[in-house]
C-alpha cells in the first residue's frame, strides 16, 4: 500500500453562486460569489454512480491525494486514496473539495467581500455544518453527479458525511463518519475556546482586519495550533515519539525548547501559520461546536426511511473524539431505524490515527466502501 | 468536616538567607536575601514531634487553611487542614511556606535583586525542586523542629516532599505525595511548553521586564491558565459542571464566550492575573519539567535504608498525572527498598480532586497520617 499513490493532479476552481444565484445560508445570510477549489482522482463511471466524497477535516483542504510537483509532497490523505488503497482510485471516483470558510481557494473569511472590496474578515457571516453541507452539494451538481457511492471524512469531515446523509437521504449509499462526533464535550468546547482567544486576543489579530498590514495574530494561531496539536495524539504516542529525549543531552536548564517534544510543537505552530489563516481556525473551529445534529426538531422522523449504511470508525486512544462519541452517533441513528454500525479500532496515535497507517482501520474502510458496493448493486439487481 | 474550620490566621514572613548566609543553589547560583512566607496551623508540642510540612502546587501560596478576615474566603487546602480534618490541627502543627520562586511572599524572579536594585526577571537563576526543598529545611530549623511527622502536597506539592524524602532520610516519618509524579512525561512537558510559549511570546512580556511598566503578559498568561484549567478537570466533570449550557440559550452563534464552560475558563483566566506572576509561573513549571529523582545516578544507595513511610495517592480521572505516574514513582521507591504504597481513588474530578471533597481520599490521609503515628510511638517506645 505504500508503493505507487497518485501521481501528480491539479486543484480545481469553480464559481458554485454568483450575485444572481447567491449562497444562502441557514441564517438567512447571502454569500457570493462563492469560490471552490477542489480536486479529483479516478475516473466517473459510465453510470456516474462510483463517485466517494472526501470531506477534510479542521485544517485540511483540497489537496487529499496525489502531488502537486513534488512527488514527496503528498496530500494529507494519500495513505488512504490512490489505486488500490482504500478509497481506491481504480474503481471510485473521488472528490475533495475545501470547505466553505476555508482558506485554501473557497471562500472564506479572508477571501475579498466584492460589496466592500476588502477581505470579509469578522462581517463574514456565522454558518454551520449544514453551510458547509449546502456547498458540497452544489459542487456534486456541478459535476452532474445525482448519487454518491460514499461519503467520507474525519473529524470535522464526518460530521459534514453525517449532516449530508441526514439532509438529504437520496444523497448516498455510504456514510463513513470517521473519529467524528455529533455533539461535542463540553471539554471539546472548552479546548476549542482557548484557542479562539489566544488568536482574537493577539494584538495582531487587530480586530480580524489583519490581512495586508503586515502583522497579524500568528502568536495566538501558533499558540492554538500547539495546544490543539496536543490533543491530537495520545499520552502513548507521545512517550513513543518523543519520550523525556533532549535536542542538547546535558544542556543547561533554560526556560526555552530544550526537549525534543518542546521542538516539535514549536515546528507545528511555525509550520501552520505558512499554511492556515487565523479567520478560517476561529469559524471552523465554532462551526463545530455548534454542531449538535440529534438535538434538531424531527430529526426522528426525517431520518425515518433513510437507507444510507452509516459506518463510523473511532480509535481506542483518541481522547479529543474518543469511541464514546461514534458510540452515541451510532446509537442515535439506530434510534431512528437507520442501518448504522461503529467500529473502535486499536491503534495509539489518537486522533491523528484516522490520517495515518493503521491497517486494520484501511481495511474496515476498504471492506465497506467495496461490500457496501457489491450489496447496493445486488439489492439493485 | 464541613463545620467549623480554622479562624482567622496571619503569614509570616522571614528572612532565611542573607548576604552573609546566602541560598546556594544546586546550579552553584547563590541567592540573598531569601524571604519566606508561611503560615502554621496548631501547636506544636512538648517533643517538637508533630509537625506537619504543607507543600503547595504550582499556583498555591502560604495561605492553606483558615482565612484573613473573610471567613468565605478560606485557604486552598481548607478541606483538609483543621480541627477534626485529615490533617488535624488539633494534633499536628501545620506548616504551609509559599516555595521558592513564587510570588506571595517568598523571594522569586519578581523579587528585587539587591544586586541591581531591579526585578531580577530572567536574570533569575534555573532552580529545581531540589532547591525548594532546601529552603523548606531552613525554614525548619528556623522553626526549631528536628524531624517532621509528615511531609505531604499535591502535584508539585508532592514532588517536594517526595525530593526532601529522598534528600534527607531523618526528615520525616511519612512522606505523602498526592497526584504527583517522579518525571513528567511528553505530553506534560508539551501542555507546560505551550503555557510558556503564550507567556514568553506576548509582546507584553517585554523579556520578562514587563514589572512597572504598566503592561505584562496578561494575555499569554491568561491563556496559558485557561488550558491549564482543562488539565486540571476530567471530560466527566466538564460534562458535570457545564454540558452544553450556554449562558443565553437561544442567542445567535458567535465567536465570543457563548456557552457557559467557556465563560467560566475566561473567569479562570482573567481572575489568575490578580493573583499570579508570570515569571513563577515560567520557572516553577520547568522546574516540575526536569524533575526525575529516580534517574540520578546512586539514587538506590541513597534511598537504602531510609525509614521514611510512603503513600502514593492519585485519582482514578487524573490524566494530567495520572495513577500510572503514582504507580511507577512507588516502583521505584519500592525497588529501593523502601515502604512504600500506592492508593488510586476514584472521584470523578480530575487532578483538581486533591482540592476537593472526596471523602475517601480524605480518609486514607487522615488514617495514614494516625497510623503513621501510633505505629511510630510504638515502635519508639
Amino acid at each position: 500500500m505504500t508503493a505507487g499513490g497518485l501521481g501528480r493532479v491539479e486543484t480545481q476552481r469553480v464559481v458554485l453562486f454568483d450575485e444572481a444565484d447567491p449562497l444562502v445560508l441557514e441564517s438567512g445570510a447571502r454569500l457570493a460569489p462563492l469560490h471552490v477549489a477542489y480536486e479529483t482522482y479516478g475516473e466517473l463511471d459510465a453510470e456516474r454512480a462510483n463517485a466517494v466524497f472526501v470531506h477534510h477535516a479542521l485544517t485540511g483542504d483540497a489537496h487529499a491525494a496525489g502531488h502537486h510537483g513534488d512527488p514527496a509532497r503528498r496530500g494529507w490523505w494519500d495513505r488512504l486514496i490512490g489505486p488500490g488503497r482504500p478509497i481506491d482510485t481504480d474503481r471510485y471516483f473521488v472528490i475533495s473539495p475545501n470547505l466553505l470558510g476555508g482558506c485554501q481557494g473557497t471562500t472564506g473569511p479572508s477571501s475579498i467581500d466584492p460589496a466592500t472590496g476588502r477581505r470579509y474578515g469578522l462581517e463574514f457571516p456565522m454558518f454551520g455544518v449544514r453551510d458547509l453541507v449546502t456547498v458540497h452539494r452544489r459542487l456534486l451538481e456541478h459535476l452532474g453527479i445525482a448519487r454518491l457511492h460514499a461519503a467520507i471524512g474525519g473529524s470535522l469531515g464526518g460530521m459534514q458525511a453525517l449532516q449530508w446523509a441526514i439532509d438529504d437521504p437520496g444523497a448516498m449509499r455510504l456514510c463513513l463518519p470517521i473519529c467524528a462526533s455529533a455533539e461535542l464535550s463540553a471539554m471539546n468546547i472548552a479546548f476549542s475556546t482557548v484557542a479562539r482567544e489566544a488568536i482574537m486576543r493577539d494584538p495582531g489579530f487587530q480586530g480580524g482586519a489583519y490581512h495586508d498590514t503586515g502583522w497579524g495574530p500568528n502568536i495566538g494561531l501558533a499558540v492554538a495550533r500547539m495546544m490543539a496539536h496536543i490533543t491530537y495524539l495520545s499520552e502513548e504516542s507521545f512517550a513513543h515519539k518523543f519520550g523525556r529525549a533532549r535536542r542538547v543531552e546535558g544542556a543547561p536548564p533554560g526556560l526555552g525548547p530544550d526537549f525534543e517534544v518542546e521542538h516539535y510543537l514549536h515546528h507545528q505552530g511555525a509550520s501552520f501559520l505558512r499554511r492556515f489563516d487565523a479567520l478560517s481556525y476561529l469559524y471552523l473551529t465554532r462551526t463545530m461546536d455548534y454542531f449538535q445534529p440529534f438535538e434538531e426538531s424531527g430529526i426522528a422522523e426525517r431520518l425515518r426511511g433513510n437507507a444510507t449504511r452509516f459506518l463510523a470508525v473511532s480509535f481506542d486512544t483518541d481522547w479529543r473524539f474518543s469511541p464514546a462519541h461514534s458510540e452515541r452517533m451510532v446509537r442515535d441513528l439506530r434510534t431512528a431505524g437507520c442501518d448504522a454500525r461503529h467500529v473502535e479500532i486499536t491503534s495509539p496515535w489518537g486522533h491523528d490515527s484516522f490520517l495515518l497507517d493503521v491497517p486494520e482501520y484501511h481495511a474496515v474502510v476498504g471492506d465497506f466502501l467495496a461490500e457496501g458496493a457489491r450489496a447496493t448493486s445486488g439489492a439493485m439487481a
